[in-house]
């Protein structure tokens, strides 16, 4: 390293200003933005990003997944790229946060070291990724880039193959271009992202940075407790063969049994359904929807086993008969060992506090797990809010995270 | 009484055989039958109930409102009628004891009474209500001729306008005549019915008879538990406000606080709603639908505040917020105490052990309650089973319940 340039921040008034440019882009008038994949508030959000860049000296790039780039070339030949951003896609009413502010802090930090004139040692590539919300498919424009992307994903997106091919031809892109996304391994040094906690421990423990040290796996179950339909006037409360008490006291105990013997981790009820679903007969069967997720492999075994142990003993309380099937199920996806201690080293030399913690939630940055390492940081959520207009981070808290992202990017770039 | 008949008897034989002939009509394979309203199998089961009765040399009679009865007329010049009966309508996929046994035993009874050319002083009349199950009006029959149907329910039949005006056009029914079925209290004496328990307590006891003390009252609610929608990774258990958690407790917590200070009682949690209902979101409402029975009305007033405290008790456990809604409420209906004392002693003659209990399920009886007296026995249903296939009773039984009513009209109507 010639020279230091551990004295640079970002330009926090000029972040701001883009910042709140692209949250009028399908605002909701509440606070909240809807930009769903391909919407035309989500086209005009790309279009907006892309004319920013344009008018910024950076090189525009958009790949065959419609990823659109911020890149800086470090002018050696072959250079391996640095690549860190997020998403500007929304889920329906969501926040103007989640996604939107890694990709404005990425594309900060690239201007802040373009004006810099910073002599680099890798090239820098500031990415929003498309469809990371999985408006069609969840983690899209990652699974493209990272060579996951498949024809029968293309075929069998989440909203319907005739929304999704609409959408892409909207956006200029085919199933072709997809498909021809993918980098190789030796093109990439690693892959860094910003995100807001979308949790409460960061706000709770008043700490200013979260880094990340995996983004948990999960599992998921359709389970099914069989009873019997009964006339709920006529038989006696002894003898029924109820379905719902089972479910009942299945979700009442995965909640207990998780704080008490998990307690990192967290699992979720998210739909009961009723057969047949009246006043007057007693549930003959409840169709359940179970989710849990863990930092740690071998700990979402567990978790797996313990959660099934819960639902035989709550069926076998009620005399009721148990189904169950998983139908979702991801490993944890551990964070570079290297970039957390990066990471650490940034915020200490910028004074800000920092703890390590595990992700809840999906995000781009698993879908290169394996193609790069990866790194990501929190900064803290109002309240834990997500996916919802209410979605807050204080602008500091921002701006220390575009910063720790900055300090990060040129210990790994300068030359 | 000039002649005792307490050594008569119904012909078992003559009424297991009508019994069987009318299981087979819409018969569904498996030991049930399907007979709703109007329906094919329905009409035909009514036409062969009046060739049955016009072979008797019994009088068929019908009324406006479809329902068809046998008549042995006294011959005393403006004489009251005992009434008794039941339906030959099901649920769909029904059994074939539910209904069908009151009126083939009533149309026995009357067989019987005719062929001994017993004197009487008031004239019988046995009776098969229309839509008792409520295939397009609950009690539709039975409320006509109480006077209690009303132009509002005929125009919004749960089944819609469009089906029971074809089905009313396909029995030669009409709105008109509905409407002008009413009988006068001047009429009737009284109303008897025989049917089966549909629950579990006469076969446990190994009794004979139940005599039925009231037609249990019952209220209903539209219960929600509001929390509030997380991303169910990232927010921490602690941090939820699950509405799952609330509708849980509060399932369990009814049907332990009913067995424990309403044991006379009964309460169903038949259906909850998730909201948004999806794996990875924590819920944030939950609709959920309640009933409750008592035989008392006082007590059924004590049982709706007591499940109300206890939503309110789950909803503040989880810090949800709680809505509820009654939609439906009835009072208990009191069966005759003089028609209970007539079945008990007609129950000690016969050398049947008997029961007074209260009936979880509506009949037509309640519907009549303003009109004249009303009384019903129950024979046992094996494993409680009803509206279902496997509803069975022993022949034994049936041909006993049978005598019971026989012996109990001999009382009231014998000159």
């Amino acid at each position: 390293m010639t020279e230091s340039f551990s004295h640079l921040r970002v330009n926090a008034d000029r972040m701001l200003a883009a910042f709140n440019q692209l949250a009028s882009i399908g605002a909701t008038g509440d606070g909240g933005v809807s930009r769903v994949t391909f919407s035309e508030a989500h086209i005009a959000a790309r279009k907006w990003f892309r004319n920013e860049i344009e008018n910024s000296e950076l090189e525009f790039r958009m790949d065959g997944a419609g990823n659109h780039s911020a890149f800086l070339n470090c002018g050696i030949k072959d250079a391996p790229t640095l690549l860190f951003g997020s998403h500007l896609d929304s889920v329906p009413n969501g926040g103007r946060f989640d996604g939107a502010l890694g990709v404005m802090a990425a594309f900060e930090v690239l201007r802040t070291i373009k004006e810099n004139r910073i002599n680099l040692k890798l090239n820098l590539e500031a990415i929003d990724f498309t469809d990371e919300e999985g408006t069609h498919i969840g983690l899209l424009g990652s699974s493209a880039l990272a060579g996951h992307l498949d024809e029968n994903q293309l075929q069998n997106p989440s909203g319907g193959r005739e929304k999704l091919a609409s959408g892409m031809t909207r956006a200029r892109l085919s199933d072709e271009s997809m498909l021809s996304a993918a980098r190789s391994k030796e093109s990439l040094v690693g892959y860094l992202e910003l995100h807001i906690e979308q949790g409460k421990r960061l706000e709770r423990a008043g700490i200013d940075i979260g880094i990340v040290s995996a983004i948990v796996g999960y599992g998921s179950y359709h389970l099914s407790f069989i009873g019997r339909a009964d006339h709920a006037g006529s038989i006696s409360m002894e003898d029924r063969l109820d379905a719902g008490q089972g479910a009942s006291a299945f979700t009442l105990t995965v909640r207990e049994t998780v704080m008490r013997d998990f307690p990192n981790c967290v699992a979720n009820v998210g739909k009961m359904d009723f057969v047949p679903g009246v006043s007057n007969i007693v549930p003959a069967r409840v169709d359940l929807l179970l989710e849990f997720r863990s930092p740690d492999e071998n700990q979402l075994f567990q978790l797996d086993t313990a959660l099934i142990k819960l639902a035989q003993a709550a069926a076998e309380q009620f005399s009721l008969e148990l189904l169950f099937e998983p139908f979702n199920k991801h490993v944890p996806n551990l964070m570079s060992e290297d970039f957390q201690k990066l990471f650490k080293g940034s915020c200490d030399a910028l004074g800000l506090s920092s703890v390590v913690l595990a992700s809840g939630a999906l995000h781009d940055a698993q879908s290169l797990v394996d193609l790069c390492p990866i790194g990501m940081i929190f900064v803290p959520s109002v309240g834990g809010a997500s996916h919802a207009p209410r979605e807050f981070t204080k602008w500091d808290d921002c701006v220390n995270g575009a910063n720790v992202l900055l300090q990060t990017v040129l210990q790994l770039a300068h030359l």
